[in-house]
């Protein structure tokens, strides 16, 4: 077991707990479902990603003796409910999208079905997790189809909270990037890290030669020079006269680069140097990507605009009581009629339609005690934890794999202007409620 | 000593290292410094946050076994840095703004002294850290100007990564705002902690008097209800009706919130409930807050607003070699060239030039030997750490308390028009460089 994730809650689902105890209410079994109402402004479909980070947390999500005695010194909880969070362990069961999939507005991405007392103290960690994540990883698919098969590094890790950084490293891989420049990320969950070296390496060294012979002595000639300390160009020359024909690649990191990358690669092909890469690194995001097909860019690094959600750093999704059973065990939808925060109660299982060529055609949600038809298409819900065991084929580095790899298949099925940048598109799909 | 931070750090830090290490330059002096280009584009200032945070993660970026071997495995860097990194313990001296004081365009917020090994290798996590943090708290002390003083709290856990949303009740404390719905953040930094009840509570019982029935019996009744899960003007009747007139306070959280505001004021006071309080918690931001400072509101929660630093949530900041020793062991100011992204060389001495009323009017930046003259103002400039010795004073709980005071003591130095919400506006004072 790891650290104690507990705590990482708003104090008012506590509070509810202590009062749904009291009152009896708390063992009413209850069905929680976490969905957006809508994407972000300029997307036409969403990415699935944090649900494999998410069961470990729940795992570590136990209340010890340095937590119970915290909530007691703050009058958080009575007695009763300190009680209960000592013998906490999560019983229920969780079904959900598989992590990588796509997602619309409705999309029940989780299901959590428990007593209202396991279920409710979940709701901040889940959401947490699932809005960032999948707010990356969204942002990040986009720049994987604006980038057409040319490598994505994801470099944003200065850019976030240091944790939400590995979060960041994990979300854009199972988006299609190839790597990341976050140590603990590819320690943590499998992910291939790169990097070489920035600006200062070339400001401590009395020259830039010395810098480039520096390097290449440590990394061999097939390492990334980055030329745009000085001089782009002259920069350009020195990396070859260095490291010779070997030079695995340069790095330009400032600057109008679709000028600055025709003419180094016009250099680099003066001096021989054909094989030599080039890459870019320079505040990139979907729509500078695009703006490069035409240059001879090799691979990106992107930052900033990746591990921000590109303008849209959380994914708003919400977890919410969609049904619970009465004092008679039967169970009730349930749904609340706030102005524009209107749900829909019921339990819902969840389908992609597909076409006769396997193209995504609609997203289809049956209510309640609806029944799927048998051609509906690709049904979207995995089980993920049984009466409280997790199914650990979708956590850890295997998690992380199978969850990319699942993330290129889906991908795959949607229709190809799905896939422009277009800003201010409506849903690729729609969603369709059957009840 | 906590869990090691030694991974949340980009590849190319230990890359630069190992390079260094073999050429011998990784033993001079350096300078490093992080300051911010510029601010967002509708700020007038910048709040600086995660100072005392940092200290303590510095205190624990240390490469144990587990990291060394992972290094190792990987092939991150050879042998000889290896045995370094096993060693490695920041020896150098680290000198910054005091936590919640302001910030403008090349503020030098802190200053790493130490061998460039030493301080090469944390800069992604001391990016990580102010990157975020100096986001959040930034956009919350706009928040906490437009609120008039009335009080806030930070309730935006949900929509952040889990960690991240510590960090982010802890920024928004130190700008002023009141307390934290993240028991998390009140447990590790002494923030006050609030909440009481969601929607899921009034829906998992059979009528809404049932719930605030329970909700009152369980924690008194100067608590704060929920009413707008059904039918607000019907939720505030019950409200009373079930608390009587000791009712605390009723929450709105969907809907038109002047229109709705006034019409629940008025039925509470037409009840005799003239005590009890309204707070307000609907997609709030700076700019909402400020259109409802003609109605009745008494307190705000604001979430994901917040912790996305209100459409700028990384701040920024770089970490910059600014100069190091030679061979010779004389100082040399370095600065690279690149467009866009120069850099300005040399260890410099921050005043904020206050005028004779004790109005902030310049930030002047004393450059390499410049001195500073005796009447300048405020020095910005705090000792942090002191041959890696970290000064306590400024971490954990205690420092957080600090840095709140700090702040509400600074931005009251700032022009009146400083605190002004209108977008577009340049810094409310001008950096200039003395050299």
């Amino acid at each position: 077991m790891g650290t104690s994730t507990a705590l990482l809650t708003d104090r008012y689902e506590l509070t509810m707990l202590d009062a749904a105890l009291r009152d009896g209410t708390a063992h009413r079994r209850s069905m929680f479902e976490v969905f957006a109402r809508s994407l972000p402004h300029d997307r036409r479909y969403g990415v699935v990603a944090g649900t494999g980070r998410l069961l470990d947390l729940i795992r570590d999500f136990r209340f010890g003796e340095p937590e119970l005695q915290w909530l007691a010194d703050n009058d958080v909880v009575g007695a009763h409910t300190l009680e209960w969070l000592a013998a906490y362990r999560f019983s229920g069961t969780i079904s959900g999208y598989q992590e990588g999939d796509l997602y619309f507005p409705g999309s029940p991405i989780l299901t959590v079905e428990s007593s209202f007392a396991e279920g409710v103290i979940l709701e901040t960690l889940i959401l947490s997790v699932f809005n960032y994540d999948s707010s990356v990883a969204s942002a990040a698919a986009r720049m994987v189809s604006a980038a057409h098969g040319r490598p994505l590094a994801e470099m944003g890790s200065r850019r976030t909270g240091e944790h939400s950084a590995v979060a960041a490293a994990r979300a854009a891989y199972i988006a299609g990037f190839q790597a990341t420049s976050n140590l603990e990320a590819g320690r943590t969950w499998g992910i291939p890290t790169m990097g070489t070296a920035a600006h200062a390496f070339t400001l401590l060294h009395d020259t830039e030669e010395q810098a480039f012979r520096s390097q290449v002595s440590t990394m061999g000639p097939g390492t990334t020079l980055l030329i745009d300390t000085y001089d782009v160009e002259a920069g350009a020359e020195l990396a070859v006269a260095v490291a010779g024909s070997g030079l695995g690649a340069v790095r330009l990191d400032s600057g109008d680069l679709p000028a600055l990358v025709a003419s180094v690669r016009a250099r680099l092909d003066a001096l021989g140097n054909t094989a030599t890469k080039i890459t870019v690194t320079n505040d990139l995001d979907e729509y500078t990507i695009a703006a490069l097909a035409a240059s001879p860019v090799d691979s990106y690094g992107v930052g900033t605009s990746l591990v921000t959600g590109s303008g849209s750093v959380a994914a708003g999704m919400v977890y919410k009581l969609v049904a619970h059973t009465d004092n008679s065990g039967r169970w009730m939808p349930v749904a609340k009629r706030s102005a524009n925060k209107a749900t829909i109660g019921g339990r819902k299982v969840a389908f992609r339609a597909l076409g006769p060529d396997g193209t995504a055609t609609a997203e289809v949600l049956y209510v309640g005690t609806a029944s799927p038809s048998a051609d509906t298409g690709r049904q979207l819900t995995r089980v993920l934890v049984t009466d409280g065991e997790i199914d650990d084929s979708f956590t850890g580095p295997a998690g992380v794999s199978r969850a990319r790899e699942h993330h290129a298949a889906v991908i795959a099925e949607l229709p190809e202007q799905g896939l422009r940048l277009a800003k201010g598109g409506e849903p690729i799909i729609p969603t369709e409620y059957v009840a």
